[in-house]
């Protein structure tokens, strides 16, 4: 049977280790910063925009991490080279005609302290009018610029027609401060962004590193925030529409003059303004990309890489560690394209809300993975809400996101946790300082299950499939919260804690094969999207592979609008092995299939559920409908060969749902809804170590929760406080 | 000031005049016939499917009406020429290849006591085998037919594609009585259809009509059921789906080797079995057709007539009217496109539930127009609830489905209202037969005012923008409750009681110039649909005509996804005159507008509002939201230019919603939210008309209402019971 062991015969344990723990130090609290080192088992001190660390601090035998934004904060070389500032293009909102004449003013629909029109003459050869009813180039005889106004006039155009003018502007203020100075009402000069694409700036910022490497001799590791490029950022002039874009995975700000001419001569064509502008939709990450951008990307990663690996090794040369962080001027930097080891970085850091961030970080093939944990060290947390303020609850904050990232950690391994921010704020939160410390002895335990061994998994391995495939792993752009209408996020974050082999796949993966060493493929999202695919099912070569993958034994799950594009039979191209489809208005006068819901397998939790959607209907009636709502199908179950096909109408990640898709992709893979190392109460989850003989299990509720796991020598009951971690010895 | 006259005095009046109704007779009740012709003032009698009359009915000195279904009842014919039975094409249900060949069995999905299988080897010349994997037809080498087994064996396929048989099939039963039957239990022979497109058909028919002709001196009029070709009707061989696919105005149901043959003879190119079976999806009316379907709607609509024209012309010739049943049958005959008056009937005769169903009735080009109302004197009315038996409250089924007709009399003249059904089931029903004469004596009054001049209409004139143009005018394709899922069957509904100029356009119409007689142009529906347009949408002449339309003063309403195709900078073409586009994917990055809701202009009446949809995004922030649900705009105007662009996220009708299309349209065309002949309590709505000074008040609401009237004397303020209907003189 199992033993287990008491909890002070672990908490011992886990006190032996320590380490792994990145702490925000502060200036004139040292006696804070050391206490809590210790405290916490931090082995590294940082500083964090805003602070600096005190010599007190930089000489107490800890590792120094120093932050840089390296194309940020130089302003007086900035000033002397407004024509290397960072550019982008943007593209006027569609105007109507009037006349045979229209004036376009450029800036008017953008922010004003964001952007410079760059009217320089090689910038002008990139300009482009449009007329979007036609979605037709006009002519460049028939417009022209006018500098003091900056607007541009057209002529010999058509009466009632809709206009655009698509042209290069300067980003005259970094994002990430231009965020951070407007949300907190700074009043400090406004930072820019230097490109690096100019040989100058890069002489410049080769200069300014060295200077930099040389003057912070106690500096162990430097944080690069993070390379060159921001992710796509772009602001209104109107305080109603403020945010008029925001994309953390797109490409829109690695333009200028020089790269569209290095590309050309590297590519062999040239990249236009409408190749980015889109007929003024831009190139979400969320919808399938081109060859073009696909190129375009391959450029500028080629360029991040190279300028990228000078400065690195520069830091290397004087001794001192180069971690990256995977946000904000991220781009161009692409951890999953497969080119990453050529950076040279020691270390990636990222920043979590959710338990697949955490994978995202833990998947990179890079030395060090390191977490930011939240809430941060702020007065504020996300949206406004007091954190370490009157009115806030920072622990249970803590105990939400770190709820949140666990069951993750527990399937694939971190090597470091951190903080951010302030940390004299902590003085008035005890409670906080003791939850962290629990936290990172947690953290630790679990990563030295992890160093003995991997943990067990099912067999039964999952494919996410979609458009970017690997490239976007995990993630779809950006946070949660930014991204959280798509389906494919919730399920994402449904697998990021679960015991289960998980790839992410392309559609020319499918086609290359890959299906061999998959068991169960998924493909969810709205159609036309990037996670659905759009166009790529009409590729006859992906549904035909698909298809006999499935007959012979495969189970494709389908969320939403899966393999769906137009044209054929049937909107879902995968129907025929879902047993469902979505009518879109050419099947209104077709009878629908009267069908009962059963769900002999249990394989839907009590709880479980998720939203309807219009408009699907059984094609041939075989589909087993396991879950409805009133007459529309949610949750079905299609055998089809040897395989399944299973659809889901949307998801919604949640403690059932989690658990319904665990039990659908055991069943899929004919490994029956429970068995060894799953609990029996779903607000709780486990994880089995078979090396360290160790079982990890969580409880993911904010009620005291008894579950119990059968396990190699038996069946093992625990019972777990809110949101807390136990420790099981199985013997 | 208004005089209005009492109660009695009116009673009076309208007694004096009777006729305009028609009674269905019974043999076996001719007391109760002749005494319910005289208290709903009949002037003519009528047999009904299962009833006959008595000589001492048809000699008691009233019109009589007999219907006859012409293509129907000839069943010692049919079986000696089951080569000329009615047909259609069927397509099979996609089907997976396992290995490279394939079996299909043709029936398997069918109702066989609907179908038999068309396999002669001119039938077969047309048959098409298609991958629908990649959607094209395979050779016809590879495939064979087995007659036994009523199979298709396909070989040297591609495994994994999915396969479908298009065949022609004989239909074998009738589809009307089909239904009657087999909603009936009925254990009698099954009636077959004969095509009249075969000569010998026709000789037989004409030799019939003759003879029938001949042996009914009494009848006064022929009322045909209707000519030749039903709407399409498919059933299917599971109870599970027995009812595949039903459209009332599309034409597969008149295909045939014959017409097929004549068809390419005539227009010189070959219809396949493609352009009927679509991809499965078959032609519904609700999607946009095409060029072919166009030329075989025409060359259908040729032969109904020259043959139809015959059978009249006949009846013409023994001294008796013919009248066509606008429904059943119907598909070919076409009232609306602009060649119905070559058939030459004298009478068209609607079955009606809804208000719109009268407008299409009265604005047909014939003599006369007349109502067949509901209830039916059956036993039990739609969906199987009792009428005309315990349980049942037909007195106030009458008073719900004249009110629903009622407002659409006040608008538009028809010429004669009446009944169907089995007379003898009004015994028990007192209440019913003193309900019918007030009914019937309303009418006569309504049609009095008609016949002295047209009632008052607001200056503002609207037109319904779709595909079908006045061809689909006031429907869609049938009654309302087969299309209530399309927004623009509940604006004509709401439409079709409003004192407002209607018109239904075409896209060819807009660009043909008719803007200049419209103030507002209504486009409603789904994405693709005949009613929203599809790919209509990609015309620039047609975008740029209603935009210049609309800047010159115009008024675009815009409902659900109007305008909307795929390709262009908006989803919605007209966006820009809206202000409200829909995203479809590609703008989930962008920023959407903070807006406040307000409705200044009190155009939204307190209790109206439509159903919020997804994804809709103010353009440029202009448009005034005037009623939102949660962050979703609902309602907006929009002003561009001297016009206004006005969009409702979709439309249901009521009282409350009436009223607002109501004023909306009012203040589109600069006439104010009230007025003249305008009650100011929306549970009411009036009619004046000016030749008479006559205006009808009428309470659409189940409880007293009072209401008060701007007139050309004065404020008029009346109080009416439910549902009931009030006259006032004004003088």
């Amino acid at each position: 049977m199992t033993g287990m062991k008491n909890k002070q015969e672990y908490e011992e344990e886990l006190r032996m280790g320590k380490g792994g723990f990145t702490l925000p130090g502060e200036s004139g609290y040292e006696e804070l910063t050391l206490k809590m080192a210790e405290k916490w088992g931090a082995d590294v001190i940082r500083d964090s925009d805003g602070t600096v660390l005190s010599d007190e601090i930089t000489h107490a035998g800890y590792g120094i991490y120093s932050t840089i934004c390296i194309i940020r904060d130089h302003n007086a070389w900035a000033k002397e080279n407004q024509d290397k500032l960072q550019q982008t293009f943007l593209c006027t909102p569609p105007q109507a005609a009037e006349s045979d004449t229209l004036t376009i003013g450029l800036m008017d629909s953008f922010f004003a302290e964001q952007f410079r029109i760059n009217d320089s003459a090689e910038s002008l050869e990139y300009w482009e009018i449009y007329d979007r009813t036609t979605n037709v180039k006009i002519d460049n005889a028939d417009w022209s610029y006018d500098k003091e106004k900056g607007s541009v006039s057209l002529s010999g155009i058509i009466p009632f027609h809709k206009y655009t003018v698509s042209f290069l502007a300067y980003r005259i203020w970094e994002e990430i401060s231009m965020y951070n100075h407007t949300t907190n009402h700074w009043d400090k000069e406004h930072l820019m962004q230097i490109d690096p694409r100019y040989p100058e700036t890069q002489e410049y910022l080769l200069g300014w590193m060295k200077h930099w490497c040389e003057t912070h001799p106690d500096t162990t590791v430097v944080r690069f925030t993070s390379m060159f490029y921001n992710f796509v950022w772009i602001w209104g002039s109107s305080e109603r529409n403020r945010n008029l874009f925001s994309d953390w995975g797109s490409y829109d700000f690695t333009v200028s003059v020089p790269a569209l001419q290095e590309f050309e001569k590297q590519y062999g064509y040239r990249m236009t303004a409408e190749d980015f502008i889109n007929k003024g939709q831009l190139h979400v990450t969320h919808m399938p990309g081109n060859a073009k951008k696909a190129d375009w990307m391959a450029f500028i990663n080629d360029f991040v890489i190279s300028f990228g690996r000078k400065l690195i090794d520069m830091v290397h040369s004087y001794g001192k560690k180069a971690y990256v962080f995977y946000d904000d001027s991220w781009v161009g930097v692409e951890p999953y394209n497969g080119r990453f080891q050529e950076f040279g970085f020691d270390g990636l850091i990222k920043c979590v809300f959710s338990g697949y961030e955490a994978r995202l970080c833990a998947g990179v093939d890079v030395p060090t993975h390191e977490l930011r944990l939240h809430p941060y060290l702020f007065p504020v947390g996300l949206g406004g809400a007091p954190t370490f303020m009157e009115g806030g609850n920072p622990t249970l904050d803590a105990k939400k996101y770190w709820n949140s990232v666990r069951r993750a950690l527990l399937r694939a391994k971190i090597d470091r946790i951190g903080l951010g921010g302030y940390l004299h704020l902590v003085e008035g939160f005890p409670d906080f300082c003791d939850y962290i410390e629990k936290v990172a002895d947690e953290f630790r335990l679990i990563r030295s299950f992890h160093d003995a061994g991997e943990p067990y998994r099912i067999k039964t391995r999952v494919a996410v499939l979609h458009y970017w495939g690997s490239l976007r792993s995990w993630t779809l752009s950006g946070h949660f919260h930014e991204t959280y209408m798509h389906d494919l996020i919730h399920i994402n974050e449904a697998l990021s804690g679960l015991p289960v082999d998980v790839k992410f796949i392309s559609f020319e993966d499918v086609k290359n094969g890959i299906l061999k060493d998959v068991d169960v493929v998924i493909n969810a999202g709205r159609a036309g999207s990037a996670w659905s695919g759009g166009d790529a099912w009409k590729d006859e070569e992906l549904v035909t592979a698909l298809t006999k993958w499935v007959h012979e034994g495969g189970c494709f799950i389908g969320v939403n609008e899966p393999s769906a594009v137009e044209g054929y039979d049937t909107y879902f191209r995968m129907a025929h092995v879902l047993g469902i489809d979505e009518d879109t208005g050419a099947r209104v006068c077709h009878g629908r299939w009267i069908f009962e819901t059963a769900d002999p397998e249990h394989l839907i939790p009590e709880g479980a559920g998720v939203e309807a959607k219009e408009n699907r209907y059984l094609t041939d009636g075989k589909a087993q409908v396991l879950l409805a709502d009133g007459g529309k199908p949610l949750i079905t179950l299609n055998h089809f060969g040897k395989g399944l096909g299973i659809y889901l109408s949307s998801f919604q990640v949640n403690l059932w749902n989690t658990r319904m898709l665990y039990q659908l992709i055991r069943y899929a893979g004919g490994e029956g809804t429970s068995g060894s190392y799953m609990t029996d109460n779903l607000y709780t989850e486990c994880a089995y170590y078979p090396e360290s003989k160790k079982l990890v299990v969580i409880n993911n509720s904010d009620t005291e929760q008894t579950t119990t796991i059968p396990t190699e020598a038996g069946a093992c009951t625990v019972t777990i406080a809110p949101y807390d971690t136990t420790f099981v010895e199985i013997r």
